[in-house]
């Protein structure tokens, strides 16, 4: 038995998100079915991060076992004759059966994207959220500042997230303003359901001049959803990157894995 | 009566390209209903450029007459409410009666994109060629120099264009690579029938070490498509830009039309 570790672009558009559910279509089941049907018996896989509906993902990382014969990095020519053309697998390796893609995941860096004009855009429909009222990014710039760090993040998640503890820690929360375009580059050790979302939203909020630029830090104080802007749409979001330590591939048993619950990363 | 022009964006990937056809949907046959239905009255618009199947546009430029009511500036609003959402009006303005969004346009700026990377991308699908083997920059850049200034391109179009004259001037005739994304940006004053889609077809191969760099000055002299590369295909290919003199929104009968069999611009 192998493990194999793929790297697998996705648009989300067309998906019920990553992970499997009941009676919608979700990346998952896609790439099982036709993993599946490449090595001959039922694969299951587990992805590093379970975007939401409309997500996108230019770097998920997945892992599988098999004791079929394929070679690891045939695995994109083969899955790529069989996938729809909104998901392509871009590598396959072999990683030590202790490996997990989720629970040894050091960081990830998430992208969010605006459009900020008059009027929607057609080629930029599915990857930009389109807000029709001008922004001042100054004001975002200095906002975004606050986040870099490490401090509760109570206040930026979904009601009802599930986390025990809410202590994350981001280095790099960036604006890059291009003309029209607003891209929004956040790299954390990890993340609460929603909160690259809760923070693309304040900082629009932010950039209409409807909320302080200090509302990160009130909202680190209070731990108040409040004080934090409406949750982006999704599918102005990407999952651009999954770091692993090094170690991950060499000695994965030396790593404690992050405890599922918490879905932080915990190395010795 | 008055004539109004449009700025339209579009993703080309589900037309059968810009123009009216009788069996296949095009972008022009999807925006005439819609301004049919929004002002009342059969109306038929003229585009700046033809673009084919799967082409797309940020800036076509669309002339039409009415006599509805409707503020010209009102239009987008109006329009994107009708139309799907690969199809985008930016803007909307009157125009005096003379002017003519194709036969009246100084230039064009076009943009090729081509993605240098061994598996394909699910969210650059319909926007990026896929050339799966490593190319080399400094040639095709190399290249791209010979194809400033004032030509014949007579090799440059494909079999049956039915241009009288093929003297084309082309101002910009850049490559910027970043990463694996290769973008190719060029500026004239008019084109023949697939020529940007050749010049990015016989980059490619130049890039592949398949050609020589001297390839577009060899078919300039020879005027034979066979110098050049293949014709690369249409998805890649985005209208990004269409320039009037001033003077076709001021005095646009001081001005000759181009001849439309030529399409070449010819202002006095």
């Amino acid at each position: 038995m192998k493990r194999i570790l793929l790297t697998v672009e996705y648009e989300g558009t067309a998906y019920a998100g990553w992970q499997r559910q009941l009676n919608a279509l979700s990346v998952q089941q896609v790439l099982e079915e036709k993993l599946s049907a490449a090595c001959g018996h039922p694969v299951t896989v587990t992805g590093s991060s379970r975007t939401d509906a409309g997500v996108h993902a230019l770097d998920q990382r997945v892992h599988f076992d098999t004791d079929c014969t394929i070679p690891p990095d045939k695995f994109p020519f083969i899955l790529n004759n069989l996938l729809p053309a909104d998901i392509r697998v871009q590598e396959g390796r072999e990683v030590p059966a202790a490996f997990h893609a989720r629970f040894l995941s050091a960081g990830k860096t998430y992208t969010y994207r605006i459009l900020n004009r008059r009027h929607g855009s057609a080629l930029r429909r599915n990857t930009f959220w389109h807000v029709p009222v001008p922004l001042a990014a100054a004001p975002a710039e200095e906002a975004l500042r606050f986040l870099i760090g490490t401090h509760d993040f109570s206040a930026f998640q979904a009601a009802g997230g599930a986390a025990k503890t809410t202590v994350r820690t981001l280095s790099e929360a960036r604006l890059a303003v291009r003309d029209e375009e607003w891209i929004l580059t956040v790299t954390g050790n990890a993340f609460l359901y929603n909160m690259v979302r809760i923070i693309a939203g304040t900082v629009v909020e932010i950039g209409l001049g409807k909320r302080a630029p200090d509302a990160f830090d009130r909202a680190f104080s209070s731990l108040n959803r409040l004080e934090l802007g409406m949750t982006a749409p999704a599918h102005g979001l990407e999952l651009t990157r999954v770091y692993y330590p090094e170690k991950a591939f060499l000695d994965p048993e030396s790593l404690r894995w992050h405890d599922p619950e918490e879905d932080v990363p915990c190395f010795d």
